[in-house]
């Protein structure tokens, strides 16, 4: 069970949503459509892949990292290490 | 043609595989995996996209604004403010 | 008492280096340096502040967060839910 | 003479601007103010530095490399890498 689990059908048809994103560009690409538009739904595909990762996030804080921080101790220090990490990782990319 | 014809099967192909990462992370999803672990393959995807969407825009500028800005004018002007306009969508993604 | 308290000083430290970094900006574009070095140490100073907004972001969820989900009810759901809005507008600045 | 040399003033303003951002943040440190405030004004200043580097790019893309274009050959090429690469390093940051 995660943070997730309870909006799970949600992010699975933003996840297909996306990859039928994915599926349109190398259909444009295929179709030689001229660059701008192209990555102009590249840019789109990236803020929804972003807003999937935050909403992510947003529930494993919620959740997860909340419930250790209840029990306190190391396991409580290791989730917000590993969350800060995630965070980071996301900033720079 | 556009700046990215000749590279058209390389970025296919890279189109494919991150359909593919899209196609995973809906997977992980679905059996529950652990969120960071999900988080962190989003990151992944996203550093993909995105490095699509500069390759494209590298070849744009190589070709399509190269051409304008040989003819010059108002056509030049004009595909300069476009590729701007999509380097801050890129940036701000 | 924030998170940040306890190395208060070297933020302090980072955020005059990265004041200086804006100065010396401002210096290049007097001085007509290229706009290709000016825009690399744009980029720098970004990088420099998003590190800085980092670290705060760290020893918030550290502390303040952490302390938040110890007590629990409505003051934890609302320490989650500002923080995640931090990271929302950090992740898209 | 660099793209950006008929808009200095303004960029110099915009500059200065920011640098008081920092200035401000630095305040607010020091006098121990909420982390996430701090952290909203950092996403502030970021977003304020993306803007001036965004510009920038715009006027070195209209002038400079559309110059170079015009003039073909080795140095049109070198000019679409150099700002793809700054393109990239900014997206990055």
């Amino acid at each position: 069970m995660n943070g997730y689990t309870p909006g799970k059908d949600a992010y699975l048809k933003r996840l297909r949503r996306i990859e039928g994103q994915i599926r349109g560009i190398a259909k444009m690409v295929e179709d030689d459509t001229y660059c701008i538009d192209v990555i102009t739904q590249v840019s789109a595909a990236t803020k929804a892949l972003q807003a999937v990762a935050l909403g992510l996030l947003d529930e494993h804080l919620a959740h997860c990292v909340t419930a250790a921080a209840a029990e306190g101790g190391e396991v409580a220090e290791q989730k917000v290490a590993e969350a800060s990490a995630a965070i980071a990782r996301l900033v720079r990319s």
